[in-house]
């Protein structure tokens, strides 16, 4: 038996063909060409390179950016005062603030300050909490990408054990709450876990979110789980360790090409959304 | 060997004491005497005497309280008009709307009117959200009283697998989220669980939440660990069985006389911490 392969590169490139006629639809319709505006505060090289394959794939899908590059002294003030700008800019529809921020900034507060209406990555404390609640709101970019890849492979959720490996605001606590919502058994571990391997190896749906270069080892996870990995490291490595699961796990995303794509496509995904409410 | 109880009745009785020192400080500062505003929508009877016995304790630490009694067939916008009101009067420092709300209502729009600074009861998806996420906000009542109680009994929480049995928006969700902040390893239950009883069988720490007489067994529940019973039903008993427990666990609430005074406590507690940052 081989695994499936959650192919997130793949269904992202199918859902940007959609995007494009939703989008398309939109400009026929007269409406202004929706714009999702980025802002990067200091030059880490990673965080440059997420926000320009964002970018990027607002041109694939014909909309535009805002992108706002702050220097790495930015202060919190300064940004607040951007993204209160972008908040009363009735051509953006979007506003992604890529997430770590410098030291000095005080990330919350500066999350928070997004308006709700286009909050399109779910980053927002009213966004998680509405979405927890089973209301209507973005959201977080990653976890809200991995349900989309899970729905489309048909993975049964309900009455499942899920497992997940990390509680950070944007990721491990928001994809608890979807897989919740979802209506799996849902169990969050973290740093303080004292068993972790005996955690995981109840899983029948694992998420690995705790950006740490193969964490978690192969040999804990159950023959016939369902593996997620959402770790990206250098070489192509994720939080997961995958030795020999391919013969033995029912589906695995592949490190690239799983989880990363399906984060941006649910961003560009929401900020459509967000434009077609407008 | 006998359990610990945890005793509910007896911490919110000490702590009122603390609670009416604190409200008389504030009145000897020249402060207004805080308020806590009821709201009870219809005639359950078993809502009825929740609120009454609010409003006791109110009294009893030295506070006000304006009850808002309304009918049964009031409508989504005049529970919201009502709450407006409450929401720009001064003199009230706190609203707690009882739950539920008859069915033509939305409770969810209802909570969510709330101003976050009054949202003592810990109901509004924001708060839930902070609370999630860590930052300063009221926590659901019912919840926080828990964490309380198992704080004042010096309980560990950290690195033990805490097993929340039930997702209600103001009951296992916040305690799930509170025992993540915590630091356990938290597993949450519900209605699509496929294996409650060998879910149960692992916790360390067990919350009972589901709103449904002794659904969860006294055999399931391991030796040693932490059983807290957020229900109550008709005569005196709770969500949780208990046959042969107190022998062998480490610490039980009782039902009566454990969460319930506790639920009562922790919304009278942030009524007061209200009252004090005006």
């Amino acid at each position: 038996m081989s695994a499936l392969v959650l192919d997130g590169k793949a269904l992202a490139e199918s859902r940007e063909q959609q995007l494009h006629a939703a989008v398309e639809a939109l400009l026929t319709d007269g409406g202004r060409k929706p714009a999702l505006a980025t802002i990067l505060v200091g030059s880490d090289p990673a965080s440059a390179t997420y926000v320009q394959m964002k970018v990027n794939a607002c041109g694939r899908v014909g909309m535009e950016s805002v992108r706002v590059d702050l220097p790495q002294s930015t202060t919190t003030e300064e940004l607040l005062e951007v993204i209160g700008q972008l908040n009363d800019d009735p051509d953006v529809c979007g506003i992604l603030l890529q997430h770590p921020v410098p030291p000095q900034i005080d990330e919350r507060a500066c999350f928070d300050a997004i308006a709700i209406d286009k909050d399109v990555d779910g980053v927002t404390t009213q966004g998680y909490g509405l979405m927890a609640m089973g209301e209507d709101a973005y959201g977080s970019a990653t976890p809200a990408g991995i349900m989309t890849l899970l729905r489309y492979y048909d993975i049964p959720l309900e009455g499942k054990h899920a497992v997940v490996v990390g509680r950070s605001p944007i990721l491990g606590k928001p994809m608890a709450a979807m897989l919740l919502n979802a209506n799996a058994t849902v169990t969050v571990c973290h740093s303080r876990t004292t068993d972790l391997a005996d955690q995981v190896a109840r899983a029948d749906i694992l998420v690995g979110a705790v950006g740490q270069p193969e964490l978690i080892k192969a040999e804990w996870i159950k023959d016939g789980a369902v593996v997620v990995d959402a770790g990206y490291h250098p070489g192509g490595i994720g939080d997961i360790e995958k030795t020999g699961l391919a013969e033995r796990v029912a589906a695995l995303t592949p490190v690239p090409g799983g989880v990363g794509p399906m984060t941006i496509n649910a961003l560009i995904s929401q900020t459509v959304e967000s434009a077609q409410k407008r």
